[in-house]
C-alpha cells in the first residue's frame, strides 16, 4: 500500500526503522506530473531494491524567476494513483516551508558544469538541482537513485556531487522515454499545441540526423551542428537555444566526436522549452 | 590499539563494519598540531560513543593564498601517540588528492554567515570549512561531532549545514580550554615568541571587560566594545581585525547585548592572528 510521507521527522523516523532492518532503498526523485519516463526509473528501481521512495517536489530554487514554477503542472493524485499501481512504497511529499526554512542559507554549486549547456539560459538552474537532491539524499539515504537520460546535463552534476561529496550513494542513469514519433517524455509537453507538438519532432530528427553522420565517419562536431542547425531551422516555430557536443563528464564543446560524447540541444517550441539528448 | 587510516575506501569498509554492529562513532575532526583543546573533545567523544574517530587532515581549501598552510605545525606522530593515550580508535588522514582530486568541482557555501568576523579578512575560509566537514561526515558518518567554542563562527557554520542539509549528526560545541593565564589554546599559539605570548593575553582581557561591564548592567554593545580597544590598544604588538558583538545564530552585530550573544574578536599579535570569543 502507498504511504504518502510529507513531514522530515516522519521520512527520518521511516528510514531509520528500514535500515535497522538492513532493507535497501531505491530512490526515484521527481517534480511529480508523472510520465512513462519516470515510471521505466520506478519499475527498475522495483526490480533492485527492497522498498522504492519516489518524492514529488516541485523545488522552487531549481527555477529562474522568469520561468513556469507556478505553471508547472500539478496532479499529485493522479501522481499518487499511478505510483500505487506500479507498487512504489513511500512517496515523499516534503512541505515547501520545511526544506527552505526562512533562515536556509546554504548553497552548493557545481562549479565549471553549471555554467554550461542548460546553465547559460538557466543560471542558478543548477545549484537549486544540487541542493535539493542532497537535501533527499540525506533524508532517505537510498542505496540506488535513479534519473533519465533526457536531464543530460543534470545526471552530469549529481554523479559529480556525489563524487565530490563523498556520498553512499549509487546513482544510475536509463534511457530516454519518447513517443511513438520519437519526442522524449517530457512533464512539459503539456504545455504544447498540436501543431508544436509537431514541430517538437524537429529536435530528435537532429538527433537522428547526428547519430548517422557520425555512423557515416563524420567527426568534425562544427559540421554535424550545422546540418542540425539546418533541420530544426526548418521548424517554423523553432528557435535554438543551443546546440552543443560535449565531453560527457567535463562537459566541455569537443571538436571531434569520440564514442561516449554527448549531442545535447534545447530548442524553444513556441514559449516551451524542451531539451533532449544522444550518446554518440 | 589506535588505528591510522589514510585511504577513503578504507574508511568506508571500516565504517560500514562499525554500523552493521550497530556501534555508534563520536568524531573530532582536527587540523592535528593537538593540544588540551582538542584532548578535551575527545575525552568527551569517549564519555558518549562506542568508537572514537579523530581526523587529522590539513585542508588546504581553507586557507588563503597570503595564509600559513605551507607552515601550519604538522607533527603526526606527536599527535597519534596523544590520541593512543586517550584511548582513541582511529586517526583518519586522508590524502589530499584523493580528498580533492583533480576535477573536483563543488562549492558548499554558507551565504549571509561566510562575510561577517573572521570571513571578511580570511575570504573563501569558511567555504573551505563547510566543504571538508560535510566531506568528513559523509566519510565517517559520526553520531555526535565534536567542535570547540574557540573557533565560534565556524560552529555556526557547521550546525547550519548540517540543518539546511539535513544530515543525521548531532553537533556539540564544548568550552574553550585556556592556559592557567587566560590564553585560548591554539595550534596557532606556537608561532608566538615570548613577548608576543604575553601581548596574547590582552585578547581574553578585553572579553573578561566585556563580560564585566554585561555583569555590571551595561547593554550598550558601542560601548562596552570601545572599553575592550581600549584594553587591547595597550599592547604595542596587537593590532586589531575585529571585536564585535554577535546575535549567536546569525552573527549579525547587535546595538544591545542580550543573554546568549556572543562577543568575538581576532587580534594579529605581531604575524600571528588568533581569535577568542565569550558568550555573554
Amino acid at each position: 500500500m502507498l504511504q504518502v510521507i510529507t513531514s522530515i521527522s516522519d521520512i527520518k523516523n521511516k528510514i531509520q526503522t528500514l535500515k535497522q532492518n538492513q532493507l535497501t532503498i531505491g530512490f526515484v526523485p521527481t517534480m511529480g506530473a508523472l510520465h512513462e519516463g519516470h515510471l521505466s526509473l520506478v519499475r527498475q528501481a522495483k526490480k533492485e531494491n527492497d522498498q522504492v521512495f519516489v518524492s514529488i517536489f516541485i523545488n522552487p530554487l531549481q527555477f529562474g524567476k522568469n520561468e513556469d514554477f507556478r505553471q508547472y503542472p500539478r496532479v499529485f493524485d493522479k501522481d499518487c494513483e499511478l505510483l500505487s499501481s506500479e507498487g512504489v512504497d513511500i512517496v515523499f511529499n516534503p512541505i515547501p516551508a520545511e526544506m527552505y526554512p526562512d533562515d536556509f542559507c546554504t548553497s552548493v554549486i557545481p562549479r565549471h558544469l553549471e555554467d554550461k549547456l542548460c546553465g547559460k539560459s538557466r543560471p542558478g538552474h543548477f545549484r537549486g538541482v544540487a541542493v535539493v537532491v542532497l537535501k533527499l539524499f540525506n533524508l532517505v539515504k537510498p542505496d540506488i537513485a535513479y534519473f533519465g537520460q533526457k536531464d543530460f546535463q543534470q545526471t552530469v552534476v549529481i554523479k559529480r556531487i556525489v563524487s565530490d561529496l563523498n556520498l553512499d550513494v549509487n546513482i544510475k542513469i536509463l534511457p530516454t522515454i519518447r513517443d511513438n514519433e520519437g519526442l522524449a517524455l517530457s512533464s512539459r509537453n503539456a504545455y504544447l499545441n498540436e501543431t508544436e507538438k509537431k514541430d517538437a519532432l524537429c529536435l530528435y530528427s537532429s538527433l537522428v540526423k547526428a547519430q548517422s553522420m557520425v555512423n557515416a565517419g563524420i567527426k568534425k562536431a562544427e559540421e554535424i551542428l550545422l546540418e542540425m542547425e539546418k533541420v530544426i531551422n526548418n521548424c517554423k516555430t523553432a528557435r535554438i537555444d543551443y546546440i552543443s557536443i560535449v565531453n560527457p563528464e567535463t562537459l566541455a564543446a569537443v571538436p571531434r566526436v569520440r564514442k561516449g560524447d554527448v549531442v545535447a540541444l534545447a530548442v524553444r517550441i513556441g514559449k516551451t522549452r524542451l531539451i533532449d539528448n544522444v550518446i554518440l
